[in-house]
């Protein structure tokens, strides 16, 4: 049996695809890679999908289709590629309007982009004038009308459309979420803005971005030490508080709920958002932090053998988690690998294309917990360190978060030149110029190999006010020990080499760049050629910001956590020696002993 | 290509199947008629689908199987159907305990039955052991466990997981509702109750049974008049009501929850049962009782052309609708068809089996809206007309609802003879009542044709004490007019004649039996021979029954809401000429006019 099949050939591309008989041009044109706005998932509501029919049959449109073109302003020769059917050769020509938006997902690092597809979308549609002859519940005529009959309605949004609320406008918009329900209905408004947050949620840094859920563009940024600080400076402190008291989970989840609705709150101010058009967020934290913002109890995370209870979530309501936003938002918890390595890396590997690609390659989170990824080939295995607070700044006397203000790069020419964030007057020292102070440091002879400041004055002086002790010294000399052992450990439980490493991703909530060479000087990072590490930045922000912009990468996350292996190195023999002998201030040895 | 095929003998039915090589026993048995438990739906984790291998391969059952079959104390030559393969001819034998249970749907009117198959099932697993050398996390283990990977589990059970509540215990059930959600997590106890509620929230009488779900037995019934009822008589004035002012809406719903939730209070003490035991509640009312129930604003309800908000719901949480029960169980509200019938109908209708079967039939609800639905042959329309509460024995000057007391039963002896309700003495007449004295009335010459007290007292006397008005036989006359209306309009509507009628299916919220003969003497129902009007009492009770014990009903119900038709016979140029002839006490004639 043979099936006629057809030339598509679209502009200004330049491609030419096969179509069969009766095929929408819509699946045919994605089939060829062109990456046409789907927005409304071809169900012909959103009209988003149009192009200019060069040379073909143009068949009469339906009326709704003809009113969605006459929207945009488009001519006779205009069709919706969902609604077109291929029945003969035909040349199309995409319009700019019909692409799908690029956003590029990591500001620094590999380079990495996504295709503009929120999960909550805002679909217009004309409300059925009622009528006695057709007694179709409300709710269903919209089913009908959005060509989505499994759609759910909460109570609320049931109300709205019972109720006086939408006023007399039979031309209204719905804010769907996944396809699935319905968050919202509202009065068409043309360019209605929608809004989602990206959130890392780490344990000594809260970091969150605005994000125009239309085009992926960061609306504003804010940064906060997490609140939950003064509860405890790392996890563990925490989740045995938490343990001890049952009100302690509370007061914790209080803290950064507080926290970040403030930070909600001052972003809005200052873009001139209203909470309520915040309808999506994505949280990227490690298992304690999720755990504890759901109100989950930790038990089985203070006790031996550490148990998380969740590693993946449905989403959640807003007003179930305690967001002062939109109450009908939701919530995307970033999934965790399965018990200890967090959301938070999940976020930043999908976010950094991490396991993507041939060869080996090492993914290290500089955080509280020193997160290590390990790729060898297509196997996936992770570990989780305590490096402490020290490269957030915190736990340092004169540290900070990177934030403006903090020294954040430092060279010595005859004492240390400092850079701060924003050109501010100095007020303190963040991870990345703590790192490149200490390497200068120890290239001056100012410290020892053994982490011991040299002078008579035992202090490492940066400005007139500013310098670092002895004890924070010894503070990044037990983080960076951490992370070493973690990285040397996981090498050789993989039987691979620093050599054998294609490439070393490292991330971490630093303000600029993290200087490699003076990580590499320091042992913290392994001494590869350059090019081979690259700094991504808050990969866990920017991961958070992906899940938030595209649908499809929260499939792929969870794909992706599902995947990963857990290493638990502290169960190794050599785990104690190795530890030790990664405080030496030191360049990594060519092959690991 | 040929497939081996073995038989398997079911004893001590006598069935013999045929089955392919590799067929799990459970499909064969089900195929072949066999009602056989599979309450965990063939994961293998309830072990109630167990038969005896009479003759047969006995392959050694994994532990899990093991472990299952010793807790039901079986022997060595028992194994689950779910989990045992077909690999030559076999002989088994179905235990008596493995059989689904069969309840009664209606207790009166034709026979019909359902199997127990709740939404709600209790699950029995064992908690593995945290290891560190397995680091999934809790839930995770759980759906492994329960052979469910999909099971979604809300912030309140992972809490419950992750904290300290469930105690040391490692053997724990999980309450699962439609596969889906885990509801709650306990200890195992064995032989746990797990309690449902059935629901009739009519405008004038509300009625509620407690029911065990494991049996479907029902543990304690109760009945009060609805208290909106203060609010307004009918749904017209309860929904101008709600709509004149925002917080009436919020009156009326509290008034439904609060005699509601004193009603569950009422059975729960005198059954013994803890609230927090029951787990799911059916709901059959009218459209604007369920939109009233779950806050939705009535407004489109109010203005004309009337349209309902919505016509299904997925089933929401106790806690959001309101009810005083396990938090967490759900509610569903049984499917209203459009806009205007209730899905106090579409439960009534499936209790009822009424669209099943050839032939012509007719379901007349009398409730304060008469419902009439109409089938010929596979055709299905609805149609509602305003009744009133006078079936229901309000408006009466002594009429009262049937419970006990209330005069259900009357017969003329020199003077008329009444039963009541428990054999009490008489406090008021129930509708049943009041058609027996109408048609004994009328039978005497007490009262004319037209509704008219012959006497020069102008009073029905009952007792010494109870007398009926000319106000109250007005009301009455007002009701049967109504229905009698509407049923002859919708067999003008659809060409049929009375006597084309298979068969007349009669429900209301009688206490004891309605007499068939004095109601169609008064002309409320068609004149049809002996045994074709069958009086099927609370259908719409009896259908939330049946749709809270047998999940696939559910599915049913949804699927008949949506095939039936709805008509609107006040548009109709004959309508009120109907109306004024339908009011003249008198048997249909054989041919409508």
């Amino acid at each position: 049996m043979t099936e006629t099949s057809f030339v598509v050939e679209v502009l200004p591309d330049g491609i030419k695809a096969k179509a069969k008989t009766g095929e929408a041009l819509a699946d045919v044109l994605v089939r060829a890679g062109v990456p046409l706005s789907l927005y409304c998932r071809q169900r012909g509501v959103c009209g988003k999908c149009a192009v200019r029919i060069v040379n073909g049959p143009l068949p009469f449109p339906a009326a709704r289709e003809a009113a969605l073109l006459e929207k945009r302003g488009l001519g006779p020769d205009h069709r919706l590629a969902c609604l077109y059917t291929v029945r003969s050769d035909v040349t199309v020509e995409i319009l700019p309007g019909s692409r799908l938006e690029k956003v590029g997902v990591l500001e620094a690092g590999p380079p990495s982009a996504a295709y503009v597809d929120p999960a909550v979308k805002r679909l217009s549609f004309t409300k059925d004038k009622p009528s006695l002859a057709s007694p179709t519940a409300v709710a269903d005529s919209l089913r009908d009308r959005l060509n989505a009959p499994g759609l759910v309605l909460s109570l609320a949004v049931l109300s709205k459309l019972g109720g006086a609320a939408l006023g007399s406008s039979s031309a209204l918009a719905a804010v769907v979420y996944d396809d699935r329900e319905v968050l919202d209905i509202e009065p068409e408004e043309p360019d209605r803005e929608l809004f989602g947050l990206a959130i890392d949620l780490g344990t000594t840094t809260v970091a969150a971005e605005l994000v125009d859920l239309r085009t992926g563009a960061i609306v504003d940024r804010a940064a906060a030490v997490n609140a939950q600080s003064s509860y405890g400076a790392d996890i563990v402190s925490r989740i045995t508080f938490a343990f001890e008291n049952p009100d302690n989970l509370g007061r914790l989840r209080t803290a950064a709920l507080q926290l970040l609705n403030d930070m909600i709150g001052t972003m809005c101010r200052r873009g001139g958002v209203p909470r309520h058009r915040i309808y999506d967020v994505v949280v990227a934290g490690n298992a304690a932090m999720n755990h504890i913002l759901c109100g989950v109890a930790v038990d089985s995370l203070a006790l031996a053998p550490f148990h998380a209870v969740f590693s993946v979530l449905p989403p959640l309501a807003a007003a179930e988690v305690g967001f002062a936003l939109n109450p009908q938002a939701r919530v995307y918890i970033a999934p965790n690998v399965k018990s200890f390595v967090g959301g938070d890396i999940t976020a930043g590997l999908v976010g950094s294309k991490f396991a993507e690609g041939p060869g080996n390659a090492l993914f290290v989170d500089l955080g509280t917990n020193g997160e290590v990824v390990l790729k060898k080939g297509a196997e996936l295995a992770a570990t989780s360190t305590a490096a402490g607070p020290a490269f957030e700044g915190m736990n340092i006397s004169c540290g900070m978060l990177a934030v403006p203000g903090a020294i954040h790069r430092a060279e010595w020419d005859n004492g240390f030149k400092c850079r701060t964030v924003d050109d501010l007057p100095p007020q303190g020292v963040c991870g990345s110029g703590l790192i490149d102070i200490l390497s200068g440091a120890l290239a001056r002879g100012l410290l020892g190999r053994d982490g011991r400041i040299t002078g008579p004055e035992k202090r490492i002086r940066l400005t007139e006010r500013l310098a670092l002790t002895q004890q924070d010294v010894r503070d990044i000399q037990l983080a960076v020990g951490a992370v070493r052992s973690g990285i040397r450990l996981m090498l050789k439980e993989f039987r691979l080499d620093v050599a054998d490493l294609d490439r070393v991703l490292v991330a971490g909530a630093f303000g600029g760049s993290l200087d490699i060479a003076n990580a590499a000087a320091l042992g913290l990072l392994p001494d590869l050629p350059a090019g081979r590490i690259v700094f991504v930045g808050n990969a866990s922000l920017a991961g958070a910001r992906l899940l938030l912009v595209s649908r499809p990468s929260r499939a792929a996350a969870e794909g992706l956590a599902a995947r990963i292996a857990h290493v638990s190195l502290a169960t190794r023999s050599d785990f104690q020696d190795e530890f030790v002998r990664a405080l030496e201030f030191d360049c990594y040895p060519k092959r690991p002993t």
